[in-house]
């Protein structure tokens, strides 16, 4: 999917909403155990509930791969039912993945061509040959770590470096990540992830890729403001997917998940449309 | 396994070796191919090929995940066959994971015991808790990337920060990681990948961490010397991992290839013998 159509599919839904598929086995309602595969149940049920007010769906490799090849199994029919509504939907792998150029080119290959995902999370540390063979493929997305929502984000990424920036101040990790590997692609195929728990950091982000799409964790369960992110993240293509993963899927964990899992993406949804509006995106 | 049985493995077989089991299907021999799983057959060739003078294995998941649950079904019987010698050989998932707190988790239990590598490979850039849940496994290991032995290594590993030093010099990032998360688990549990091509290197990371094992990839077929990783980075229980892939798998791609495979890797453990016994570790 290119940036306009995700773009006019923001408008369409009136929603920057992604919705991670973070599907814990220990964490679905008991009754879709009895089911050949639970796991690709619940996300069917799941995605069937919430599809008309979600832009993208993200479901997070980890939660596959704990449960060896039967997980990827599950991962493999979820991207297969994704891919049947077409340009409805965007679809983001988040595997964080990056290796060696060789080697990147092989997980390009896994999640873009064979699976066919429209976008990876791919983590920065190796460098431009470890984030480079993603880009080759058209219409795809890499989706670069900058600056994370967890803890561990202090450790490294808001290291200052021996680089200045425009405005005379010295530049940390994250915004070297963001300057350096803007070069490689451009904002038709690299978004950011930036946490929703670091919204105030938004602002400065803008002034160096005003036109990227920004993926953002971190709202909800984790705590990050939706009104911040809008505030501070928002361009005029919206330029913003905000994700939600454990207060949608794990809403309620009894026989009504789907309709508590649905009335709090819509919930979001709401807020949303009112935040596109407010910035006048939705003429 | 631990590291005074690590350290014994390598005395016993008068060798550091580690092969990178990064098996391409369009790189074996064309007869593999009439077998029901050729990567899984050409891996087991492999392993008996070499094992008598090889210490540890790394599979890289990127050559599985990229041939879907067929490729993970491949490297899940390549496991269970490591596993079938015991403690005679070490097994690394070269994996590069890292995520937040949660999501880690799930992957050091799909690694560590799910699969029972005895170490997988790990990416530093989301910080602590995105490391430490791997630590957690008793006689596991986490090999954090420091300074990688691609091209990109260059774009923000060496990278100069705002820190000093004990020398007084300014800390490069790798630097910096390797000293910030030295802490969160000791030479016991982490290990650290150094790039064969940054031999020189290595004596400086030395002064930082004399007695961590380090995972050593580039020699071979990206060019590193293992005369110089010898001479920088060995310590007195030897503290060295040298991967080689290609140029060991890939000696041959006839029907030669179990021959010459084992022939490149006998050559090597003589070398690595010879720099043993120079460092007088084999008494």
């Amino acid at each position: 999917m290119n940036k306009q159509d995700l773009f006019e599919l923001i408008k369409r839904k009136r929603s920057f909403l992604c919705v991670g598929l973070d599907t814990d086995i220990t964490k679905i309602p008991q009754h879709l155990l009895q089911c050949d595969d639970p796991i690709f149940e619940f996300n069917k049920q799941m995605i069937d509930a919430t599809e008309s007010v979600t832009v993208a769906y993200k479901p997070n490799l980890a939660f596959y791969e704990s449960r060896g090849t039967k997980g990827m199994q599950s991962f493999e029919k979820t991207i297969h039912y994704l891919k049947t509504f077409g340009n409805k939907l965007f679809t983001i792998a988040d595997a964080k993945r990056g290796d060696i150029g060789n080697t990147s080119k092989l997980y390009a290959k896994a999640y873009l061509d064979l699976y066919d995902f429209d976008a990876l999370t791919v983590a920065p540390y190796m460098g431009s040959d470890s984030v480079t063979p993603f880009l080759e493929y058209k219409n795809k997305w890499v989706v670069l770590l900058a600056l994370t929502s967890n803890k561990g984000a202090d450790d490294f990424q808001l290291l200052e470096t021996g680089d200045i920036n425009e405005n005379k101040t010295i530049m940390r990790l994250f915004e070297r990540v963001i300057t350096k590997s803007s070069n490689w692609g451009t904002s038709e195929n690299m978004m950011y992830v930036v946490g929703a728990t670091q919204a105030e950091m938004l602002k400065e982000i803008r002034t160096l890729i005003p036109d990227h799409f920004l993926l953002i964790p971190g709202v909800g369960a984790q705590g990050g403001s939706l009104e911040k992110v809008a505030q501070y993240g928002m361009n005029n293509q919206c330029g913003l997917l905000v994700n939600a993963s454990r207060s949608i899927i794990y809403a309620s964990t009894g026989n009504d998940f789907i309709e508590k899992a649905k009335e709090e993406a819509i919930s979001m949804q709401l807020q949303m449309e009112e935040l596109l509006n407010e910035h006048d995106i939705l003429r």
